[in-house]
């Protein structure tokens, strides 16, 4: 195969995989749910090298697929058609921590567990916190917009971003690293590709803000008879400053999740909703979250971590809704978000779209967002379309923070116009004319 | 006038502006550097009006200048050879505060201290604040990221949009202002408007969030003999998280406003270098400021407002310095930025480039941004490429938050390579393909 030779001139014939089953483990992804096919892997090692793979795909006229740590929920990162996979993982470097403009440097390919914990070095932390934080890889992050755990506090990828540098499909370098505080000069290239999914160009290297590393935690679970009243208790809390967190799941989810993990629950008695808060601050927050709480009305419980291990069991009964999930089949998987006045009237949509399957909900409550999660359902594209129009119809939104990619790309229009889906395929054609980034993502072929 | 009897069908005869004496005064800049002629100034009321206005523009193949308050600097607000001029102050509705979201609707012709007084009256405030917050529109502002007084803080514009209306050249609109927490749904429209000083669409309203509003303040000047000490002090100062303000002014230009507004300085001795500092904080902050003074090697002297009196006074000592200028004669000046690091050996540089005329430098120190304003110099062309190639050569920026307009147009090479300019001129024909919108600024003709 030519195109693998040239490749391989680029970037060293070891970093250019061209065995079909080695091929075959970066064109699935984590859920199993995508399954593609690639012409051949190439992993450069740097930005030179991104370019040159670039210019040679561009001049063979292969399409090419970038991927980051391969955690997509939405089949943004895999090749559907043979592309070229563009792994960045080996874009690894991690510059040193500026204090002053408590900044960092980031390769693409550097994983988030790997940057909070070069951040810690320094006395610093990275904001931005998911799930899949031992994987992901931060020029993903930034490519899908990524947001998690404590965007109520800190903001999305998007605030977190100083600075992108990229090349465009032709091989050209745009962007800067220098981290300005203030700079107007003309469009913003790095908000464009924010969220970009990979079809703008290639994000080599990021410069992100840190934020300081904040040693006190205070972390409870609250029980709710409904979300309604939880989602008026996340409207108080947040008059809390330290409130860093605010996940909400319920008592179906919490007892596959205990089953799941041999775990106890946090109460003795069962209650339908629960929404686990954290606050994080310099001095101990416990006194602050545990009047706030006092004052609201509507908390049927409370269980407050008394030490680290109480603390990370509050966690697992969240964070191991996901792979409680898993281990139950292939989820369908959405990622919906509305107005927060209308996540009680959503969530009760959301379970009545559900007739059939496990339905699992867990969201961010801050912000709108739902996960929901189904196994077993004999009409995932009913439900899939029920929900997306429910989310659309308060104003809200198909995908809150795993992206379009293409399992949502057919449904932009329910919350995208004619004319801005001309705009996003004009946007497209500006960055990559020839049409050569992951094709089908976020625009439908 | 064909074009204005159609125009006026859309907006109503009294808001099309046809004669010269009136056009002219939308048609000159405040600092009177600029002055256009414009074909005619049309001033709609709403969305649909504006809508209706790119129409019969866009139809007429006459091009468009928005304008909000007219407060730019740097000519990208007014007609330069006829066009039509597209004022929006009569956009001026406010929205009622949505406290548990802490956001609210403005319309783009809304003043930035009507906005504070409307969040004031919810107990929040406006994060952005910029010395003309008693003209400029918060349209204008989100045109141009605008930055001020508090971007150390809280950012800039950027930060604080939460979505963006716009009306696109053949007058279709997109956007929406339901200022959802999360939303990865393909290209950030809403991003892509900030900044972009009115050549892609035209902003009609924007969805803000707001931030707490501060009761407490502690104020103070600081005395320095050296730039690099005042840098080396910002640096530790922001470990405190209540500060809000860093601002850098010089001898020469306190004197210049002292004697302009007949105040007395903030020390009876003079000292080379002052910063302003300002923190703000529910509770009294002046301790937690006083502390970290008191670390801070290279103080030579103090001045902490002991009431709002005194307080207004060390604000009038740095937010005078541009109408002190404009006293003086109609000033060059530059918006430069370089890496905080950079600081002070940019200052050297800036009060070297400047061998005839009256220089007066200040700045928002905790970005690394300079406002050079030069009255009576005789070689105004090379004092702007000499600071502009030198604060390139710092990894700077020609702009941190006047915008490009069309005085930096033309030096947008010293900062925004080939690729970047024609990904730039890509972008507006994506957005604009007929060249609409405020031509000459940003790119140049």
């Amino acid at each position: 195969m030519a195109l693998a030779r040239r490749l391989a001139a680029v970037v060293g014939v070891e970093h250019v995989l061209t065995d079909p089953a080695v091929c075959a483990g970066f064109a699935t992804d984590w859920t199993g749910r995508y399954r593609g096919s690639a012409a051949l892997v190439v992993r450069p090692a740097d930005r030179d090298q991104v370019a040159g793979v670039l210019s040679e795909c561009q001049e063979s006229g292969v399409a090419v697929v970038p991927q980051g740590g391969n955690t997509g929920l939405v089949g943004g990162g895999v090749p559907h058609n043979g592309e070229v996979l563009l792994n960045l993982t080996r874009l690894d470097s991690l510059g040193p921590v500026d204090r002053a403009a408590r900044q960092v440097t980031a390769g693409a390919g550097v994983r988030l567990s790997a940057l909070r914990a070069h951040a810690g070095d320094a006395g610093l932390d990275f904001a931005v916190d998911i799930a899949a934080r031992d994987s992901a890889t931060v020029g993903g992050m930034v490519a899908t917009n990524a947001g998690g755990l404590r965007v109520l506090r800190w903001g999305s990828m998007r605030e977190q971003v100083a600075g992108v540098e990229a090349v465009l499909a032709d091989g050209s370098r745009v962007g800067s690293l220098a981290g300005l505080g203030k700079d107007s000069t003309g469009y913003d290239l790095a908000g464009g590709l924010i969220g970009s999914e990979g079809t703008l160009a290639v994000i080599t290297a990021v410069r992100l803000r840190l934020v300081p590393s904040v040693a006190r935690r205070a972390t409870a679970t609250l029980a709710f008879a409904s979300t309604a009243d939880a989602v008026a208790a996340v409207s108080e809390l947040r008059a809390v400053p330290s409130l860093t967190s605010a996940e909400v799941f319920y008592d179906d989810g919490l007892r596959l999740v205990c089953a799941h993990r041999d775990l106890a629950p946090p109460f003795p008695t069962a209650y339908p909703v629960y929404l686990l808060v954290e606050c994080a601050d310099d001095a101990d927050p416990t006194e602050a979250l545990g009047a706030a709480v006092a004052d609201i009305p509507g908390v049927l419980d409370t269980a407050l971590a008394v030490d680290e291990a109480a603390r990370r069991t509050l966690w697992t009964h969240r964070e191991a809704h996901t792979e409680t999930v898993n281990s139950l089949g292939t989820p369908l998987k959405l990622d919906v978000g509305v107005p927060v006045a209308h996540a009680a009237a959503f969530e009760r949509e959301i379970r009545a779209a559900v007739a059939s399957g496990t339905l699992v909900l867990f969201g961010h409550l801050a912000e709108g967002n739902f996960h929901v999660n189904v196994v077993g359902a004999d009409d995932e594209e009913r439900i899939t379309e029920t929900i997306l129009r429910a989310a659309a119809a308060h104003g809200g939104t198909i995908s809150a923070e795993h992206g379009v990619g293409v399992a949502k790309a057919a449904w932009l229009s329910l919350t995208r116009s004619p004319a801005e889906r001309d705009l996003y395929a004009a946007i497209k054609h500006a960055w990559d004319p020839r049409g050569v980034l992951n094709p089908g993502v976020l625009i439908p072929r």
